[in-house]
């Protein structure tokens, strides 16, 4: 922990003298931790839930449908599973990647341990910051999204997706860290598949949830840093055994 | 950890099979993992903040006065910092303690972890559930309040306070932790002193917060359990290294 904690130090340090102006997703790399200064997007309208979550069925491998698309899904075929509300693409699981790259021009970072670094955060909601992140042979998307859930109170939600189906996701376990002012906060759980909505994760509020003020205590110079480590997940496992 | 959720899974199925019917402070142990029964405290009123947090004034050993207390205090007497709010008792700090424990008959736990179970969750708000926690030469107050920020949004607020003054409250960190259904909350922070208020503290969002959904997601029928560590802060040298 005192390695993590001294490289990112030098990594802000050098973020902050060298880089006043930054431009969206540039990636650092210093002592081995890497860190990825991520802009926000401005989104410009949600609905309070874009897919309906159907968990069941996609488990089952049939995709659920959008309700912004009144035209009958082929099974076949995944939604475009970014955040930004108006993409109206859709297309199969295998090509999510390259759709969220090239299109919504995503990064993707490699590296087991990662620094999100998410920029202006005093921007209005609703906002998102986000990445790729690719790990263990999958990719995974991170979405920090600022939302007003009740009016007038914006908080910040964190989630991590697979790019993959639910039981893939199920393998794995991520981890968003905030360290700062002698507070720390850990989140752990298992990423949900995209073929789940990530809205309705932020709805439900099952993930990584930051008032203002706490985020304004783990924040610095208007950017806040996430630690994310992604591992192969011993939770089954350990359960068995209680 | 694996022998932390082994004992604390072996505690929840004492107390499901065997206690159906508890009453509240029963105190369990087994196998060294002490758990604490915690039933609430309906608070009939809270002012906004019943206290101004003068955290300087009290780091210099000057009291902050009470809100709702129109009289002048004297300096050398700490008023009575138990989160009930109508409690009009003041007293020196030495004897905080004895007043918690013999008027608002607050037990009091030994040992560097336990395991707090705060039951009834459902309880309307506002509610408290506040225990003791002698560990380390010294007595911290564990106070879990739910409450409307947001009216119609009830939430959960965790924090750890020192009986002692700021000063005193430095050397340590304290630790509280959710570990459910695959997803584990860690908070970490210096406590603060009962001499600043912990109705600040909570207003402030500077503690543990929790939201009805995630609250749900670790709780346990209808109880959440909440594991707590001290130990002394290492958290100013490391950051000295920074």
């Amino acid at each position: 922990m005192l390695f993590f904690t001294q490289c990112f130090g030098a990594v802000l340090d050098l973020i902050h003298l060298r880089f006043q102006h930054y431009k969206a997703k540039r990636v650092f790399s210093a002592a081995g931790q890497l860190v990825c200064v991520v802009n926000p997007t401005h989104s410009l309208k949600y609905a309070p839930t874009r897919c309906a979550a159907v968990q069941a069925s996609a488990e089952q491998g049939v995709l659920p449908p959008c309700h912004h698309h009144e035209a009958v899904h082929d099974p076949q075929l995944a939604p475009c599973t970014c955040p930004l509300f108006s993409c109206p693409w859709e297309g199969h699981l295998e090509v999510v990647v390259s759709h969220l790259r090239q299109t919504h021009r995503i990064n993707i970072l490699q590296g087991a341990e990662i620094v999100f670094l998410a920029t202006d955060m005093h921007l209005p909601a609703p906002t998102d910051w986000i990445i790729m992140h690719s790990c263990l042979g999958h990719q995974f998307l991170l979405v920090l999204r600022k939302q007003e859930k009740y009016e007038g109170h914006p908080q910040f939600f964190a989630t991590m997706m697979l790019i993959g189906t639910p039981t893939q996701a199920d393998n794995f376990t991520y981890r968003l860290e905030l360290n700062r002012n002698q507070r720390r906060l850990k989140w752990e759980a298992t990423p949900r598949s995209i073929l789940e909505c990530v809205d309705s994760v932020i709805s439900d509020g099952d993930c990584l949830v930051l008032n203002t003020s706490l985020a304004q205590l783990f924040s610095d110079n208007g950017s806040l840093a996430i630690g994310i480590a992604i591992t192969t997940s011993k939770v089954h496992s350990s359960e068995a055994e209680m």
